[in-house]
């Protein structure tokens, strides 16, 4: 019998051997579509533990859920990888309200900050300065500024294609806003949620008050795009309202946290290792469903379905699930330093954290000659509608591993509803489409096939695609 | 002031003219992602008037509603044309049930297929018979058939990267399923939902009797994924369970109806046409946000963008919403029989009915010499991640307007989402994404624009895009 099985097994290795590329992707994206498993996952690490907050009881929940996942997989390997983490936390909920004369509030939807520090104790209630930006901030001077509360105004640009550009044109004043208020004597921020729809939800995110000592830290906190714009609306009638709010969030001690790793060693090159992963922590307003926990679901299914496909891996594949990457990346700086130390060389790296919506392509931090011979590969996604291979930036828990000659990715899913959800309360499971997700990691399966096969030596003959 | 507003006029066609056809797509694009309207158009069609069912009072409301709104844009002519429309009515809410045994029931959900008989006064219950298709249910004849209910379950194929295809594989189930099986002496017929998800919605669409007689029609009903899933378990268990199911479903007689109708004549060739058009009725269980209201407004934006854009057709542009597509077809007929009658010669028809989410091409229904003309209109749409261009089918209600030398395209926006709402109670507003029908809507524009510029002559060198 076992002689029996022997056979059959490699039976089954030389028929895979014997396909072509295109077929091994049809099997990839047959099995994630049929038999995929990041949903059922996803459903669990969103509806039975929730949002993550790095050195949250949630976080240490997922870590532990992951670990317990990946084990059942029949892998190498499976282990945590130690990591100091920030803990901040929210504290009660947050309120606020617009004051346009004694006794008249309109009550508006904010957040604080992720890093910012509580308004004193009853609240904080000042006159409002509205910016378009940390440029305009500058202009004003301290005179203008002092004693007030600054509010960051400046809308995410809805003519870019790529949401994702409207971000980083806006992120600044969220990232650096009260470190700059502050140096010119504003008592709080309050930002406009990074959010391309008129809507009710606040916006949370990282802010730092660079070397600002304690005792020039103000408070900041996103408000949700509609009461922006009502906030704007009063102010334009009357400079005068005035803007209350309260939170009493704070940052705790350190605490002890984990990356989660799983790795197939290689057969062939057990040393180059490939890499998949996306973030285990989240913000903790929702349940951090497509940030990031489609990443880390779809991470783990590369795996799984490179088993499920009956791929034997030439290089070590490892699935990193990073800890921190939202309010710190201290698993990612960890988990780099760490491999560096081994020196293990990391040949190619892929990131999922652009949200579990339907993959469109990659961009590839990379040279020239390297690129060539990845966008050779391009018209094996082609029946997968997988059009877009950009050289650009790959992610924040991938960008510690970059090398000159190494080859780092991010997956680039649609991105027009991701601002939607992005850091706030219905960042949820139900906004996950199945499919979509599962064409996701369907995709970065297949990409990290291609890198087993053929790795990342420039072009030749011998590592064509077979077709 | 009157020769300033002309000399303003013609400095301002002169600069449009002076565009590249690259600038002309980016003005197309800022405006509908900055300044569009189909969305407001859509949350009134949706959220105000809802379901349009042919021959209902919805439908009507429909059409002096976007009638009203494309008078509001300055068009040359806006009209209703004349449609005898049939009137299907759902009657009371369907009810249906499991039966294991006496008094032993779980309750389930169906909804009518359009255009089906009512069961019984007080409803039918019967044996069933699940088959995976007609094929099956012919094999099994008429001794197996005769005085039961059918289920027909075979479910869309999950691994079929395009949802339409999935649906096409399964939509014969739907639409033929009661003929086929009225013919063995079936009582009812029950059809898996056409939907790749697994929920609680029935989805509704279109079937019919053929040439059946009155006294031979059979009931038939569509039943959710889940219920559907639950319903074959059981029969798996016990062969022997019942189905109840009563619906009060009738068949109307024909009411006047209307295709609305708005155009731009061309300046230079008012005798070719380009049209671009949705149907402006939809099932009755949702708001048809998605079928066809996105396609519908997008549309009618198309003519208002082209305006806002400052760009002045040669061509005669007509948006063109049609009636009665989704249970009969007769207002496209009627368009193109009248179209037909006028001599006007149709040079491009483009429909957008396949929902309002992201973009990602056009399918073109022309021959290989014209759609390679406009495969080198391709590198123009890349900055706004439109990449699908490819021979194929374009739409129901341009169909009829083929002639051996035009071109019919549809807008193909990513499908992974569309089942899990078509013929639906979820088809609703809140499903649909501003940017997502906004970006549709530009590039519907961008075509059209394209098409009015270099007509379908054959390539050459006059005719080359302006880069």
């Amino acid at each position: 019998m076992k002689r029996f099985l022997l056979l059959l097994l490699i039976l089954f290795t030389i028929n895979i051997s014997a396909q072509t590329d295109a077929e091994t992707l049809k099997t990839i994206y047959t099995t994630s579509l049929t038999n995929g498993k990041s949903y059922e996952w996803l459903d669990y690490l969103s509806n039975q533990i929730g949002g993550r907050l790095s050195g949250s009881l949630n976080a240490e929940k997922a870590v532990a859920y992951t670990k317990e996942e990946l084990e059942k997989l029949g892998l190498d390997k499976v282990w945590l990888q130690p990591v100091m983490v920030p803990k901040w936390v929210r504290g009660a909920p947050e309120y606020a309200y617009i004051e346009t004369g004694p006794g008249k509030t309109t009550t508006v939807n904010i957040c604080a900050l992720g890093g910012s520090i509580a308004t004193p104790y009853g609240g904080l209630k000042a006159n409002v300065v509205e910016v378009q930006g940390i440029e305009e901030l500058k202009k004003l001077g301290e005179a203008n500024i002092k004693g007030k509360i600054v509010f960051y105004n400046r809308p995410m640009q809805a003519d870019l294609i790529q949401t994702f550009e409207a971000y980083g044109g806006c992120v600044d004043q969220r990232y650096a806003g009260a470190m700059e208020a502050a140096k010119l004597g504003a008592v709080g921020v309050i930002v406009r949620s990074m959010n391309l729809r008129l809507d009710d939800f606040p916006h949370t995110g990282s802010m730092t008050y660079g070397d600002l000592p304690n005792s020039k830290r103000i408070p900041s906190a996103a408000i949700s795009t509609n009461d922006a714009e009502t906030l704007s609306t009063m102010l334009a009638l009357d400079k005068n309202v005035k803007f209350f709010f309260s939170q009493s969030c704070r940052q705790l001690a350190d605490v002890q946290s984990y990356n989660v790793i799983g790795e197939i060693t290689g057969s062939q090159y057990p040393n180059e290792y490939i890499i998949v992963g996306g973030h285990l922590d989240s913000w903790d307003l929702g349940d951090g469903s497509h940030d990031d926990g489609a990443g880390v679901v779809q991470s783990m299914d590369v795996l799984r379905l490179l088993k499920e496909s009956g791929i034997k891996p030439k290089r070590s594949i490892r699935v990193v699930l990073f800890m921190n990457e939202e309010n710190g990346l201290r698993g990612a700086t960890k988990y780099a330093e760490v491999a560096k130390q081994k020196g293990e060389n990391h040949i190619f790296s892929l990131e999922s954290d652009a949200g579990g919506f339907t993959p469109r392509g990659f961009s590839f931090d990379c040279s020239d000659a390297v690129f060539s011979k990845i966008e050779s590969w391009k018209p094996l996604f082609k029946p997968y509608l997988i059009h877009y291979f950009e050289q650009g930036g790959s992610g924040a828990d991938v960008g510690p591993l970059k090398t000159e000659t190494n080859v780092l990715a991010g997956l680039r899913p649609d991105s027009q509803r991701y601002f939607d959800h992005h850091h706030a309360a219905n960042d949820t499971f139900e906004h996950v489409n199945k499919r979509e997700l599962e064409l996701g990691a369907a995709t970065m399966t297949a990409l990290v096939y291609l890198f087993d096969t053929y790795g990342i030596a420039p072009i030749s003959n011998s590592n064509q695609i077979k077709d």
